[in-house]
């Protein structure tokens, strides 16, 4: 879980197109490993920066021994600027960092790129922030990097792309564009989409009832603070896999619909006899959740695993968590996950300490006998 | 945040009725405040074992002098045993603990129950287990706990039911039953049903989709390993609300859908005139989101405040997270949210630690100082 130098070192002049955020975040990461980095910008100030702040120099020349192009232009251009760089280097391996694939791919491939020398790519990181001045050599750290290799892509080069995820300490994933893209409507940009739906729900929501908002509303809507000409852009890029993903979310959806509504005309709760196929549609969606759900992998990429949470009461005031872990990992015990919560008008967190099931009893006795109030 | 022993003391007699999780819990954090908690089941078993616990004593005799009954009966039951208690103690107030309101004050109006004496609850709280081994004497603590007050109830018997949330730590919140309805649909039950919706989606998704899972995926999805059964309950038994709900956010969904159709239309990614229209009907989803999530009350109740964010790298074993917190605290900063991420197919995590914008240069200097590797 680093930066790889050994790895950076080893590879080929690399050349970064486009220093925003990921190019430059590449550009350092590299960079600090011993990599030997050539910056390009169309905006002679962002080149600057990205040079000032130690992403590389300004690539200058022909580039003659440039080995590996990494694509960090806007999506809309990305298609462009990789057929240009084929062209500008007729030896080197091109890639490129786009949240989706396939219609670059086809682009490339329609304008008579050089298919054995491209190899598309998606690092699945990012900040909230833009520009290169909110880059990070790190940035890339124990996220994926999907390697999206063409089938004319030259093995040796899908390599050299795997290897430049691997020097910025990412995990390369190999797999189709199609794939690719499919996988990244269900995993990424439907919950966006469904994450937004829900909180704009709230836009006209009576004061009353967000007041009663909990952790679980709270975690549903965290990625809906994101950037809407953005998402437009992703969702857009990516519309047809998309597409088909909401569609079958809105089937299910028309299915608890309907058993509301038939229930609803039952006359109301309390009331009536119940409709055990309508409530049957409902626990349906539920339980194939929970099928789903069970199958995002847990931590260290293996299967989920099921955590004991202890909840503890925290003073809201610095020092109050340091005491806390420092009393945790006096008891030896590791935490799988955490989350603090907040508890309305109330100055003090509820932290949730995730834990494997077998040291759970250990912990709570242990931070029972240290004086903290366990809640759950 | 803590049982208020001072208000508990000066409760009535309490009569709980139901000794499951909910009702076990209220006797032990009542009588644990120096109450006098008395304790009923229709279950002997489940009695004697909330009695052993320390709840209350089991209920004997006429019970004269029971001036409170918290009825904590399952929810297809509960207007039944209001009625029953309404009857049995005539000079008592009887709340309940159900987690949808309007049906109960319905039946119980319509049945001729006393509405001067019946004021309905519900505390937000609850725990993936139950019955009474499960039961937490401060489950309570610091969540809200709606108090709803029909037009003919007694402001004094309004004010009972307050002060036993005040009792066991919560914070009461009053408001009408429909309007509680209508208020949980919007903030607990449609985020259910859309945390259900999405994860269903990964049922029969690749597994290389689900590997490239990363925390957004996480977050929406996390409440989706409730309980089908449970949810299917309490789903039914706010159909109307939670129909309404749903209704509009087809609608904002169908808007969405029929944007990216025809930006699929077009010709795929890459290719074809943007449909500006479309995009916009895309963006506005994300935006209305926007909206609405900035809407959910931030810590302490208050307005909702942007952290800043910054991101720890931490080795996966025991004693790092309680340097890391030892550190925050040397560094005198507080931690306002903090949440762990686990990188895919490795030994390490991130924590994301928010505080407040004004103290991140400090934290980021600080830890970085004492040798963390900050990620964003």
């Amino acid at each position: 879980m680093s930066l790889d130098a050994a790895v950076a070192a080893g590879l080929p002049t690399v050349k970064v197109v486009g220093t925003g955020l990921l190019g430059t975040s590449v550009g350092l990461g590299l960079a600090s490993g011993g990599a030997r980095v050539l910056l390009s910008d169309p905006s002679p100030t962002a080149l600057a920066l990205a040079r000032d702040l130690g992403a590389g120099s300004a690539a200058a020349g022909d580039g003659a021994d440039v080995g590996l192009v990494v694509v960090a232009a806007p999506p809309d251009v990305t298609a462009d600027v990789v057929l240009a760089e084929l062209a500008a280097h007729p030896a080197a391996t091109v890639t490129d960092v786009a949240s989706v694939k396939s219609g670059i791919l086809a682009e490339v491939a329609a304008r008579g790129g050089d298919l054995s020398r491209y190899v598309g790519g998606h690092p699945m990181a990012g900040r909230e922030r833009s520009g290169p001045v909110a880059a990070r050599g790190d940035l890339f750290i124990g996220r994926p990097w999907v390697v999206c290799a063409g089938e004319k892509a030259d093995g040796d080069r899908v390599d050299l792309v795997r290897r430049l995820a691997l020097a910025l300490g990412a995990t390369p994933v190999v797999m189709g564009a199609e794939e690719h893209d499919a996988s990244v409507a269900v995993v990424s940009h439907v919950p966006q989409v469904a994450a937004s739906l829900v909180a704009a729900r709230l836009r006209t929501a009576p004061e009353g009832a967000v007041g009663l908002a909990g952790q679980g509303l709270r975690d549903v809507t965290r990625i809906a603070s994101s950037d809407p000409l953005l998402w437009a852009q992703i969702l857009s890029a990516n519309a047809a896999p998309v597409l088909d993903v909401l569609t079958a979310l809105r089937a299910d959806l028309d299915g608890v619909i309907a058993g509301l509504a038939s229930i609803a005309a039952e006359g109301g709760p309390g009331a009536g006899t119940p409709a055990l196929g309508a409530r049957a549609a409902v626990a349906k969606v539920v339980a194939d959740g929970n099928v789903g759900r069970e199958r995002i992998p847990g931590k260290h990429g293996g299967q989920a695993t099921r955590y004991a949470v202890v909840t503890v009461v925290v003073p809201d005031a610095p020092g109050s968590l340091a005491r806390l872990f420092a009393d945790i990992g006096d008891a030896g015990v590791n935490v799988e996950e955490l989350a603090l919560e907040h508890a309305p008008g109330r100055a003090v967190g509820l932290v949730e300490v995730s834990v494997l099931p077998g040291v759970r009893e250990r912990l709570e006795a242990a931070l029972d006998a240290a004086g903290w109030k366990i809640v759950a």
